[in-house]
């Protein structure tokens, strides 16, 4: 068990944990024939019906799961289900994806013997594709809780190269409560509300419409602060479910261990956006911006998510090019108002740039850091307090590849 | 001479024209040692001295050289000469860089015999690297109007792989008036004020306060909507001269042929402006994209440029995979508002949605249209009678392989 201390937080992370690792959570994947052998349906099921919340895509072209969740979640801000599938994003799909959606919701609710409203549908994969009813109905009616073919971090995943998942443990009351998330990227994915599928389970017993709150604060800092190739999906959503089997007193904003909670919920957040800014398609490297000293902490967020969402950084950090020139242009046209004499810029522990000017560095040691997987850049403006972290990553020969024939 | 018929105003256009073509104008390009053997400063030279304007990127990182020209215009609103070097962008160079942007003006004005603030300068380059004072005062020395080792249009091109330019002429006041132009791209190209460096010259005497506010709102409507990386250079500059050498009456807001110049300055701009967008870093296809029916303008111009600059669309536009669900998307989070159920869309004459639902399409035929170098994508909202044009390209291999060595 590693330890993170986060805000003065004692955290345990779990190995190998996610979003079954919390008491009561019973989760699964299956391969129902969308795709050739790798799974495409995965499932997330609590033993007690749990307080619930959802953030959801801006994006005005809203995906038929998206409608059908939200309105569940709205009736008693409750899920006891979270039904996923991947190949089709059951989007720009009208009425009958939407109806089509309704349909395997209630399947699923009649499978498992619970309420309809209980559960949660989320789809990802081509736009405009119906999904397969009859695939969808025999993958259901195959789901045995506790007898999955794989994990359900697997079961969610499109072009990912790798599964993304975390637990989290610290103590509320004196009782032992885990956090886990689980999520999938990697292309269109933006800034903006959720950017994603995102799935955080929890045994703590909270009430609802404080989650709620507490998953759209977090969810600004963490998931809305990475990027990848600036389109905001259809789809992008994160459900948070905590089913109260930890036992501990019911958590509100006024509950003295609160900070303890959403401490232990941005960290969940903010590895599993990390992970999908590192894996985003095509991605060999993660890229971290710090931004202070800006005027308030929007202005910070708006210049961190400018610099690593620059096209010519993401290039330059690809060819370990210690071209800081672009980052430089990039915070110029981020929109927000700054004295440029008064910038200056690191890469990793390298000055690059200093009151407005640049500094003479050593190109070789430069290289070497972007050689690495992970590089930060900071930058700092001398304008006031804001602060905020940003994560994208490289562009890549491979992001044009797979994007260049993803239908295909 | 091929005959452009734009807005009911006729308008021929010159044979390889450009800057060179209007009455008046010298033009020239020449090495000077920062290119192993390209040219590398280029100049414009007006017989006499022209009403001259400029518009300037939104950067706050404003290279040297703008502040120098702008600060020159600002005193008569007139030009006689322009000098462009490229390889140094003489941008992030403090005030060591100011200073030699003023040097080089007066160097240029001195070889010349003309006043300083008659001389405009530009840089194109690498940013941070200061200007080869050496080099650039035998280069200046070496000035021989009439004489020179290449175009104009050639000397001005970094990562360029064609020169840009068009001239058209039209009859004013029964005079025969010449507006010539050209530019160089293509990498940290977006829409926001100028973008690249843009040159336009004409023989037509015209006020200079008009000729400010022509070119503001023609480069709203023409370079301010083409994108290549959704970077926004801290260089981008357009500059525009009018010697009156036409011998019309003198051209302003109220002349009855206001429109005949307006319109012929706008298809100048509009053409050399589709021209670095064909000609984006490792572009191959030209994207036009065309946004009907929408609230108003300003609506359609965020959404066909949030269209052309995604990356997704870039992407299968480069692999001829009619993905339109991604253009969808790009709709969708364009941040205007719209009802989903009203947009409808084709690529060429292809039909792929309606009324907010996909249109069943010959792949084939989609496909083979995708082939093609120059690719219209039209949109349709319902929602008003606003209208707009945005220009980019397809994200290629080449564009990564470009810029992931830039510097090297």
């Amino acid at each position: 068990m590693e330890k993170i201390i986060e805000k003065h937080v004692q955290l345990n992370e779990l190995e190998n944990g996610g979003v079954g690792s919390p008491k009561g959570f019973i989760t699964g994947g299956q391969n129902i024939g969308m795709r050739k052998t790798k799974p495409d349906m995965g499932w997330i099921y609590s033993e007690r019906p749990a307080a619930a919340a959802g953030v959801y895509t801006t994006n005005l072209f809203q995906a038929a799961p998206l409608a059908v969740t939200k309105a569940s979640l709205a009736k008693e801000g409750k899920l006891q289900a979270i039904l996923v599938n991947t190949v089709s994003a059951n989007s720009c799909t009208g009425e009958q994806g939407l109806k089509n959606a309704c349909t395997t919701q209630k399947w699923m609710a009649n499978h498992l013997g619970i309420p309809e409203h209980y559960v949660g549908v989320a789809s990802t994969g081509v736009i405009g594709l119906q999904l397969p009813m009859d695939k969808m109905k025999k993958g259901i009616d195959r789901i045995k809780l506790g007898e999955a073919e794989s994990w359900f971090e697997e079961a969610i995943l499109t072009t990912d190269t790798k599964t993304k998942h975390i637990a989290v443990q610290f103590t509320i009351d004196g009782k032992k409560v885990t956090i886990g998330g689980a999520c999938k990227g990697s292309g269109m994915i933006h800034p903006n509300m959720a950017t994603m599928l995102g799935f955080v389970t929890t045994d703590a017993d909270v009430d609802s419409d404080d989650l709620h709150l507490a998953l759209k604060k977090v969810t600004d800092r963490t998931f809305n602060r990475i990027t990848v190739d600036g389109d905001t999906s259809t789809n992008d959503m994160v459900l948070v479910m905590a089913n109260g089997m930890a036992e501990n007193k019911k958590l509100t904003v006024n509950h003295p261990e609160w900070p303890v909670f959403m401490a232990g919920l941005e960290t969940v957040c903010r590895e599993l956006a990390k992970l999908i800014a590192g894996d985003g398609e095509g991605a060999t490297k993660l890229i971290e911006v710090r931004v202070t000293g800006a005027r308030d902490e929007e202005s910070a967020k708006a210049i961190s998510k400018t610099i690593v969402g620059s096209s010519l950084v993401k290039t330059a950090v690809f060819g370990s090019d210690a071209n800081w020139g672009r980052m430089i242009c990039a915070i110029g046209y981020s929109g927000e108002p700054f004295d440029p004499t008064k910038v200056s810029m690191t890469l990793g522990d390298i000055v690059m740039f200093e009151h407005g000017m640049p500094v003479a560095f050593d190109e070789e040691k430069a290289k070497s850091y972007l050689d690495q997987d992970k590089i930060v850049i900071q930058a700092s403006l001398g304008e006031g307090d804001g602060e905020a972290v940003a994560w994208g990553c490289d562009l890549t020969y491979d992001y044009v590849k797979i994007n260049a024939s993803y239908r295909s």
